[in-house]
């Protein structure tokens, strides 16, 4: 009996010290995390059918390459003490140059075999954004969703408006043949020749045709997290191959394809536009976190995973939060992308896990 | 002693009896619900800057019995047992038909002195969503936007491509002429001479600008309940007097100007559009019902009363719930209001409470 008071004792004495160890602990950490706020990148560039049996060794290493590339472009900044804007910016515009990414210069064709791209920027400090849509002839479209956002008094511009403002700005702008590239527009030809003999008028088919799919899809993506804690993200796309209407996609709806709040992440979407605004998909993995204190893995996941697979869309997210971790998901079988974490760690991912 | 005992057993018998009585009237109520799904519907005519002492007997008379008419007209569809689809489209169409509203027929001119068109629906039971931004020819645009929704794999279509689609559908097209209205005219006019006297080329004096503000916002839209519980909204808007580069603003935004979700409510908002696109504001209320168990009165009052002025924005929401509660949410001085609610109230209110 006396023994027993005495284990219970111990027990209690061992139980008392453990809980008390810890936040002596916790408090070094904190003590040193002012000065070492943790940075990061992560970007997309498509999401899709892409499957190793269809790429060359070729062609992944010339992806992987100018992932690599953007990645490096975004995270020099942050690591030089830049800002997430501008690391976002730099990490698309890598790829807005690149004919390998439906994004710029490797834009797809809409139906009339136009390129018609659109973009959006997001600042996690202020809840500022800016976007554009319908534009021919600006070489970085996310430079202009910048200037939008910067130097306007409007979040969403588009067409020939948005061009004029571009030029009044001194943005680049390039001759629409700038965007050509042969690729793009076999997939075009393809795609129309596919409708006419599915008599598919409203392109339905198209969707479901993994020799498009690829090129229909597809858009650039980046969220970054800078030394003051500032999140960003932004997304840069040439839309669907054979659009018509002038379709708008997600890419430049804030809240769908872009979102940023330092209160809880950056987010990028790629995939079948059309359901990735009717999810609201970007903005609800930053709902979940902050209404549900979800993690971003399992808000992402849930959104992605659940949510937009319920719905019947297909595509992804690349995303960041306050904290520095970075998520990547996605419910096709691949999404090109890459990330630097924290410690620097170098990833490029191009197929499913 | 023993009158106490016998005083504790009565209270113990009474206060065991109380809670048997509640279930019992609580399942009465259960029973009839099933039969009885309530309707009802709310619509807004645009927030602002709307005070009595800037308004004649004759004008508020004249904006009083429009949206009454422009509620019964959807009301009635709700009554017959018709889908909130078409409540939403009745509704909206009558304001639209009307120059006393910036939609449709009233539509504010742009910088150019063009109308351009924006608007959206959403279809709560499915998340089915349309939208169209930038028509200058369609006379409805409302009813544009279900057509994209309904017949085409699209949401977001615009300008002269949404204009083809519209053609394509057999939708109803006007001379542009027909969005002429001389007071729109004159505010685009004052809008232009103030600029020009502030050399305030980017137009944000305008907001600050009453006189101006008034005709600036202003945009209809429409949220229903119909006896299937199918929720739905609608937004259509003229956008801003005197606004360039194509600008589009929250009211053709799935998430930001619209959003029905048959598990939480329907929504449409109006004001400073920048701002309710960089909030999300319409998926935001949602959100906060699903994901914090808000009601919809708490949820859109947070989001308006707190979020959407901490960034410094300004205008309201109308929104019904899918047990028929009805909400109208504003922090402008006054907004163009009528609800009938699941008792078949008539509710019409222009200027805070």
């Amino acid at each position: 009996m006396k023994t027993t008071r005495f284990f219970v004792l111990m027990l209690l004495i061992i139980s008392c010290k453990t809980p008390k160890e810890e936040p002596s602990v916790a408090k070094n950490t904190t003590e040193t995390t002012p000065d070492k706020q943790p940075i990061g990148l992560v970007i997309h560039g498509g999401a899709g059918t892409i499957l190793k049996k269809n790429m060359t060794p070729e062609k992944e290493a010339a992806y992987r390459a100018k992932l690599e590339e953007a990645a490096h472009a975004g995270y020099e900044i942050l690591e030089n003490g830049g800002e997430s804007l501008d690391a976002v910016i730099a990490a698309i515009q890598v790829m807005e140059e690149s004919p390998l990414f439906n994004a710029g210069k490797g834009a797809v064709f809409t139906h009339e075999g136009k390129n018609e791209l659109d973009a959006s920027i997001m600042n996690g400090k202020d809840l500022n954004a800016g976007a554009v849509s319908g534009v021919t002839k600006v070489k970085s479209p996310i430079s202009l969703a910048r200037a939008i956002m910067e130097r306007s008094e409007h979040v969403m511009l588009s067409g020939m408006g948005a061009e004029t403002f571009a030029q009044e700005q001194g943005l680049e702008m390039v001759d629409p043949e700038y965007f050509y590239t042969e690729n793009r527009m076999k997939a075009l030809q393809r795609a129309i020749e596919r409708e006419e003999t599915a008599l598919d008028h409203d392109g339905q088919a198209a969707f479901y045709d993994p020799m498009i799919k690829d090129s229909k899809y597809g858009t650039v993506g980046c969220a970054a997290l800078d030394k003051n804690g500032n999140l960003a993200a932004g997304t840069s796309t040439g839309g669907m191959t054979n659009k018509r209407y002038n379709r708008i996609g997600d890419a430049p709806i804030i809240g769908a394809g872009t979102y940023a709040n330092n209160a809880s992440c950056a987010i990028s979407s790629t995939g079948w536009g059309e359901f990735f605004i009717r999810g609201v998909v970007a903005y609800d993995i930053a709902a979940k976190m902050e209404y549900q204190e979800r993690s971003l893995k399992a808000a992402a996941r849930e959104v992605i995973q659940e949510k937009l697979t319920a719905l019947g869309g297909t595509g992804g997210i690349i995303a960041i939060d306050r904290d520095g971790n970075i998520t990547t998901e996605f419910n096709t079988p691949g999404m090109y992308r890459a990330s630097i974490d924290k410690d620097g760690k170098l990833d490029i991912g191009i197929y499913g896990e």
